[in-house]
């Protein structure tokens, strides 16, 4: 298992990066090459004293990188030695298993589609992020790489998901639903019901619609959406996260007698926040490329890049790639056997 | 000022909208006449003994309702004796100004279309939902009646929500955002990018695209995108504040000195629901209809039903529907002027 990590274009300059990759090492023994990706000198300056210290460490010079401001497809382009493209190529050349970067998320995704290329018989790859729920968790997909999607790529997120999910957390049949307006049949958009029309004759637990309201009842496992609102969804559930976190700190320092009590409950609080935490994951992966792609967030901190390290190499040792091959290949027969007009064969759900 | 209530259709029967009625008719004096429209016997049985002892009620007998799986462009035309549809008739008819209803949001919305019929010049009507925020709130368009829209429909929901803000809220020149997925001009679908183009030239306080990372920011007032988005985002978001209300309080009882931390915390617990809580509007307006129209939850409670009543009371109150006619005549002129090739006039923004 061989990690290439982009260490550049993160809010916080290398070293995060640098930290992250050093725990992520001590966590994972299995991890054989962990490459660092980026300006060899700003790499040099950001290690501990004396370097690493750990043979599994190598350090690779990129000479450029991608900022916030690039546009995607233009700079993979126009910056052949970016550190997100050299570290793509390295998986492409079979000397990598999988790519992490705190960087531009649209220069990842062009990276990743560029420079990496899609499995056999994907469309579009897609962002699957992972959001927390009371007891557990659902996927995401896809949380902002498309904004505009056709219902065959929908029906590929829904292959794509449940193929991931199954895998990584070892799930024999993940529902899988698609996010609409209301959870009959019937409801939804052009897109969304297309889609569903194609869904249900997949090889994959469907369980149909649903909507905002099911998001936290932990009714399903993988959610489907085109980008547009999978990054408004996403957004806007961190965004509300930290708001009530905010009311309630407020709240609670309101009265001395009311600061008593937030000091007796405090450990409710840290439980609460904990279980909401983003860092757990470290990032999103970025699913139907030829290699393992882990996107972290750009303010990421050394704790959140050594889970999105643990993240990729999980990936990469759970065959979710080998995996989705296998489904879409199969769900690409359903599907152009229902478009040649043929009753695709009977599904296992 | 008269309120026409469809008090069927509720979860609960119809007694929790008549107590509702009651409720909002001691609130709000200057409601001159309220019609109670439903069945007249089950509204007979729910009143209490000796009936309502307030002159301004008025029992309207409706043979038919509405229920919830009623198929509503369906159903309006075949139950011309529903409740919801005599409420729309009375206010077409000038008999009364606004219409108050529990029942199916499809079918609230499809009677305010066909016998109520929208302001001139407006496309499509819509249901503008008020989000609480840490120290105020945000009116999201469509919250859910549009599935498909055109840029034209977005841009118009800019200038109905614009307008219905400034005159509920007192607010000279509410920020008018556009829903997408990142802040930059450029970010967006096809959809959002279109209505963009179009907003910018509008006479509202224009603020651009906002993302789900802005809505609890209190940085703009009037959210603008397609049904079907926004019905999504109004459910995640009652969805997970419900979800962590939960999470705080099985956390809270996981000791004894969490659970006396609570105790004595209480009223900060119970100030930030009161904050959240949606019952405190009673519910959502939908715009762009000769007349107010106020959709309650089927399971409103009867102080639900009276802030519903009073919000559509003060609807009328503050000349929504007349403002709303007039920026969209002046919006529209500067939409046809754009799409004749000219300049329409600069904007106060």
């Amino acid at each position: 298992m061989r990690v290439a990590v982009d260490v550049m274009g993160g809010d916080h300059g290398c070293g995060v990066a640098i930290q992250g990759a050093k725990r992520a090492l001590e966590a994972n023994p299995h991890i054989e090459t962990l490459f660092l990706i980026g300006d060899k000198a700003e790499i040099h300056a950001a290690l501990p004293p004396g370097g690493f210290r750990d043979h599994r460490v190598k350090v690779i010079h990129a000479s450029e990188m991608l900022t916030m401001d690039d546009k995607p497809v233009a700079a993979i382009r126009k910056k052949k030695d970016a550190s997100i493209v050299r570290a793509m190529e390295m998986v492409n050349d079979g000397k990598a298993d999988a790519v992490v970067s705190l960087g531009n998320t649209g220069g990842i995704f062009a990276a990743a589609t560029f420079k990496l290329g899609r499995l056999p018989g994907v469309e579009r790859g897609a962002i699957a992020a992972q959001i927390p729920t009371q007891n557990g968790f659902f996927v995401l997909l896809d949380a902002g790489a498309n904004v505009e999607c056709k219902p065959l790529h929908l029906a590929q997120f829904a292959v794509m998901g449940s193929a991931y999910f199954r895998q990584m957390f070892n799930c024999a049949r993940p529902r899988v639903g698609i996010l609409s307006v209301g959870t009959e049949d019937t409801k939804g958009n052009e897109l969304s019901l297309a889609a569903f029309a194609l869904c249900k004759h997949l090889d994959i637990n469907f369980v149909g619609n649903v909507e905002g309201h099911d998001l936290f009842e932990e009714s399903v496992d993988v959610v489907i959406c085109d980008g547009f609102v999978g990054n408004i969804v996403l957004k806007t559930i961190e965004s509300l996260a930290v708001a009530m976190f905010t009311i309630l700190k407020h709240e609670l320092k309101a009265s001395t007698r009311r600061k008593l009590g937030a000091l007796l409950a405090q450990y409710a609080f840290r439980a609460m926040k904990k279980r909401m935490d983003p860092e757990v994951y470290g990032g999103a992966p970025m699913v139907g490329f030829n290699g393992s792609v882990m996107k972290s967030h750009g303010s990421a901190t050394d704790r959140a890049v050594a889970n999105a390290i643990g993240v990729a190499a999980q990936n990469v040792q759970s065959h979710v790639n080998e995996s989705i091959a296998r489904d879409i290949a199969a769900a690409n027969q359903r599907i152009a056997a229902l478009a040649a007009g043929q009753t695709p064969p009977a599904t296992q759900a």
